[in-house]
């Protein structure tokens, strides 16, 4: 059985882990590139190095990123040349990814290329896919009092979440690159050929949201014969990891599990979602989307496992 | 007193501090870029790093070469991704250098504003300059059996002298780049107005001889009105350090002290010394070079200061 999810990083990353233990199935994700960026010459991709890491057994499991017994050596000697930025943690084994990653890029590979290669190593056990080739950056718009009361500038989404700790107030999201670029064709067909699409409880404004602005995403979504069924990433009112809630008052929807399936709305009216799975206790009412309430906290892999087969089972294709 | 000196890595960057001991001495060297390469992307200056590093206090004292208290874990997860080559030393510290350099280089810095940029941190206390901005690179021609019995192919330098430790037969060196290339403006300023112009006791063939292929070098050492005197970088008919006796069979020089002088060659015809040390012990005699034998071991800072000041002293600018 081929199922595809939308993924972003840590929460992405824990579900695939779940995901790729029920039998039979086979798993591609397609993965969000909006929180990429360069630091120091590398071109560094979160969210896809979080499922690399996560997937083959190499993710700190405290930090949720990066890698396990990281060592910071690189990043001392660059704060010693005074270069910046210093507020991302860039750690010396993690550096190797990028090193990998930006030679091959600079010689011409794609990074759908590149990640099948870091793939190499760490044998995820499913088909990571960026979910473009292109450049899709998500940056947050936020006041610049230095400059004015009212003036305002963009940064980096991950300037936003890392140094800024989603504290600065969120004006609006921009993916930039995002009109010129394009679904990678095997993920719109990993989409469009799959049993079953589910989106992962990512962050749905800068995670599942940034996929969804790509051009061909939605096109996807609405074509496949597949359902769609979302596991909600809020529970009791609060995001289940990150700062998903500072990312959904900047749009203007509520952080409740309700909220979140409206905001993706029905695909029979022109949304993504035909079902929509809830934490116990959660409930959300949104006509066109089946919802189911089950329990929702990725404790542990056979927690995650069991969650990924109530949302297949909402696709009408279970799983043993 | 304007010094000037044409140096290599760890023997340049040994007498430079000597010299820099040296009263009312100002100092400029010339280093060779023509052991720098690309690796992973990065790139790698091994005879500037080791100047900034040596005269900075950031030496690993035991090597000669990198950065004090090392690490290598970025070096060891490359290898885990299969990533080439894996023979060069790219220590955790030293990468962090290369980092620096990249990214000014690839936003439109030269290697001079780069060179500058790193000696805010490491105060080296002397003006490094590279012998020029644009790409030299010494390649080696060696045999290459597997392509047939009278095959040959060019390898860089650094394959040649630290992954085969210059074991292979050279054929010749050739300076890759080296016809396009000129001498950087700054460095034939240092040569023509300096009050006197050293050769350090630096490899004759790769790192000395590298610089003086580069255009505009020779021309300037022909015209300015300071005298040269080179210091014998071999010692009883052996290198100091290094292995250099390679690098002059290769190019049919014997591995003495009167041999290199003569492949230098007297100013007065059409070479490049006025004067030439020789160690205690050793003799030469080249017409038109002033040879004086004096000790030529570099054991510590205070003996290098004295072989300085003995240079300076044949170069007829002596101090103190």
């Amino acid at each position: 059985m081929r199922v595809t999810v939308l993924v972003g990083g840590v929460g992405g990353a824990r579900f695939l882990l779940g995901l790729r233990e029920l039998p039979g199935v086979e798993v591609t994700a397609v993965v969000n590139v909006g929180d990429d960026l360069w630091l120091h010459g590398l071109r560094i991709c979160p969210d896809l190095d979080t499922c690399l890491y996560t997937l083959g057994g190499g993710i700190d499991p405290e930090r949720g990123w990066g890698r396990r017994a990281e060592t910071w050596t690189v990043a001392e000697e660059l704060a010693a040349y005074g270069a910046e930025p210093t507020w991302f943690g860039l750690g010396d084994r993690d550096i190797a990814t990028h090193l990998v990653r930006t030679r091959m890029l600079r010689a011409g590979y794609t990074l759908a290329d590149v990640t099948a290669a870091l793939a190499h190593r760490w044998q995820p056990g499913v088909t990571l896919l960026p979910a473009s080739d292109d450049r899709v950056e998500t940056h947050v718009v936020v006041p610049d009092p230095d400059t004015g009361p009212q003036a305002r500038r963009a940064i980096h989404f991950q300037e936003w979440w890392v140094r800024h700790k989603a504290a600065l107030p969120a004006e609006r999201f921009v993916s930039v690159g995002a009109e010129q670029a394009s679904v990678l064709p095997a993920a719109r067909a990993a989409i469009e050929q799959a049993d079953a699409v589910l989106l992962a409880p990512s962050n749905p404004v800068v995670s599942i949201g940034t996929i969804l602005e790509i051009p061909g995403v939605r096109d996807a979504l609405r074509a496949t014969p597949a359902r769609v069924v979302g596991l909600s990433p809020i529970v009791g009112g609060r995001p289940l990891r990150g700062m998903a809630d500072a990312c959904l008052a900047a749009i203007g929807v509520a952080t409740t599990a309700e909220a979140v399936a409206a905001h993706y709305g029905a695909r029979r009216d022109g949304g993504i979602l035909d079902g929509w799975l809830v934490h116990t206790g959660d409930a959300a009412e949104v006509p066109g989307i089946a919802v189911r309430a089950v329990p929702l906290l990725m404790t542990d892999v056979d927690a995650t496992a069991a969650m990924a087969r109530e949302a297949l089972d909402l696709c009408g294709v279970g799983v043993g």
